[in-house]
């Protein structure tokens, strides 16, 4: 399954399809072929395999399937894999990932009833990992939100005058430009869309293209100029004159983007945080003071530290001499309006002697 | 020399003394003896070392002596190691570090005049870095200045109620407790002594007290009520009534203060770093958004980004869900008033179409 799961990243993060890799093992257990979804329109992971195993004269009759996701059962683009396994006369299918897709489900239901062995479960925490934004966007009918922010260690995305190139060094851009390339979709406001006139591009260090690139999503009802370089090279270009999030969100569900990478600005940050609809954070953080200007998020209506939008480390990473804190949304991380209610307010100012020592 | 540091290191980072450690090496390069400082009226290292040899019977005649730092020529609380030396009769000495300090310097030209052979700059790096606070104190007579902040991801320090209680976790707030274990005072300003009630004490993750009490130093004008905990179990408590920093530096270097840590509030802080007083930044970040709440840092009199307090990186540490950023004085990190005076301030807003791209 290490494999296979290897074989799946291979794959690409963006596009509707979810990655999955497939190994094929001869009854010794030993690896006969193997397979991976290179994307929409392009054969499944088990189909992959199976046709690896034939074109290396290998029958696969009798092999076991370990495959990172279950095996769809519907047709799509192409057929399901689940039939596909049992004409192939696989003997048993190990399964990482339940396949959540209402559409595609049921594939290891139809494997057992053709009398093959299915487990589930094998490496489900990696699996999950793997196919966390597709996963999200498949249970819940929204893309995967992503945001990102890029900020001084106090906090602010701008000097006074405006000016905020750069506050996170050449390291921190370039690695913001690889998660661009592994996104669906790139949505800011249409305030940083007017103001910054940005391109939203994917771009390698040396300034190219990267061959993938992102939808790129203005929410707002203020027109896109037509000089603006959103209209210019790169993804396609969506504008949403939307201010109901829940509408952005399914539109973009609609048009099967996944994970939505959102760039800001403050006012579009704020507003997804506000409606806790911000599912990873990625905070590029440069050591930096700036005392005044721009901050990243606005009022979030937080008057106290219990109700804080809090997140979950997921990862550090160093970049150069700024870092990336990627955070995840934390379970329960914000009271519900329930518990809110039954929370009493705490007028005024702490405790001058509050039980617990500085 | 390496083995010397790993010596040195074992001393107390905080005393008016630097850490130093010294091995003594036999003709043949193999080690005989070795010791190191362990604080203001104890031996120094090379006088332990040679102590160490004698009470294991061996003559420090002829041997080498690797030592971080050269060795001191002044009558102090104890004899001038170079003496020692030279009346040991070693033949050679090898330092990492010169002495800066007026009053110790010149050991390697009395080494040197009595024969013995004197190389310096061995690992020169690694004994800059252990002996950084110590070496900065001793070279501008002020104390090396360590600013803590811990904030949200958006750089606030409280949320709009004044709670702040906790924004990092356990993980982050036991390191903080560590680092006032290791320095020589601990600085809030009134506002932060009246509205927190702090105790500043360095205290272990049980609560208890470390061995190793920092002087608790409050600066400005205001009275420390007789009730506060600043003068309960804990450090000596030095109140400055002082606003300007110069002086209070100046008091503490006298005091023989190498290292101080600053806490807060915000009003301090802003004026260290408004007046390019901070060596060393610690800036302890929450995977918290508040978009409301005091921030760590007033106005710095920052318009634009080419003028920002910008540091150094020098380490990154994951602290549970927290993140520690050690951060230094960047090199000429902002503009003098020399250029700041030809270069013409560019009023208004950020053109449209800058050149660069986003």
């Amino acid at each position: 399954m290490r494999r296979a799961l290897a074989l799946a990243a291979q794959g690409p993060a963006y596009g509707p399809n979810p990655r999955v890799g497939c190994v094929l093992l001869d009854p010794a257990g030993q690896p006969v072929a193997e397979g991976f979804h290179r994307g929409a329109g392009t054969p499944h992971a088990e189909a992959a395999a199976l046709a690896a195993a034939r074109s290396r004269g290998v029958d696969p009759r009798g092999t076991t399937a370990v495959v990172t996701l279950e095996p769809c059962a519907h047709h799509g683009r192409t057929g399901p894999c689940a039939d596909a396994l049992i004409d192939a006369g696989v003997a048993a299918v190990h399964v990482a990932v339940a396949d959540p897709n209402p559409v595609a489900t049921g594939g290891a239901a139809k494997l057992r009833a053709a009398g093959i062995e299915v487990t589930t479960g094998l490496l489900a925490d990696e699996g999950e990992e793997l196919l966390r934004q597709w996963l999200h966007a498949v249970r819940t009918g929204r893309p995967y939100v992503t945001l990102k922010l890029a900020t001084s260690l106090d906090g602010r995305v701008a000097a006074t005058d405006g000016t905020s190139r750069w506050i996170t060094g050449p390291q921190a851009r370039a690695h913001a430009h690889t998660i661009r390339a592994q996104v669906d979709a790139i949505g800011v406001g249409t305030g940083t869309a007017l103001t910054d006139d940005p391109s939203l591009t994917a771009r390698t260090i040396d300034g190219g293209l990267f061959e993938h690139q992102p939808l790129r999503v203005v929410v707002g009802r203020r027109a896109v100029p037509d000089g603006a370089r959103l209209r210019g090279p790169g993804g396609a270009l969506l504008h949403l004159p939307e201010h109901d999030l829940g509408a952005v969100l399914s539109q973009l569900a609609e048009r099967e983007v996944r994970h939505l990478l959102v760039e800001g600005g403050p006012t579009l940050a704020t507003a997804l945080l506000a409606a806790d609809a911000v599912d990873e954070l990625h905070a590029y953080v440069a050591p930096v003071l700036l005392g005044a200007g721009a901050t990243a998020v606005g009022d979030l209506g937080v008057t106290t530290i219990g109700d804080a939008a809090r997140f979950t480390t997921h990862d550090v990473t160093r970049l150069g001499d700024d870092v990336l804190l990627v955070a995840r949304r934390a379970q329960h991380a914000r009271p519900t309006e329930a518990t809110e209610s039954v929370q009493p307010v705490q007028p005024g100012r702490p405790s001058r002697h509050p039980k617990e020592e500085i």
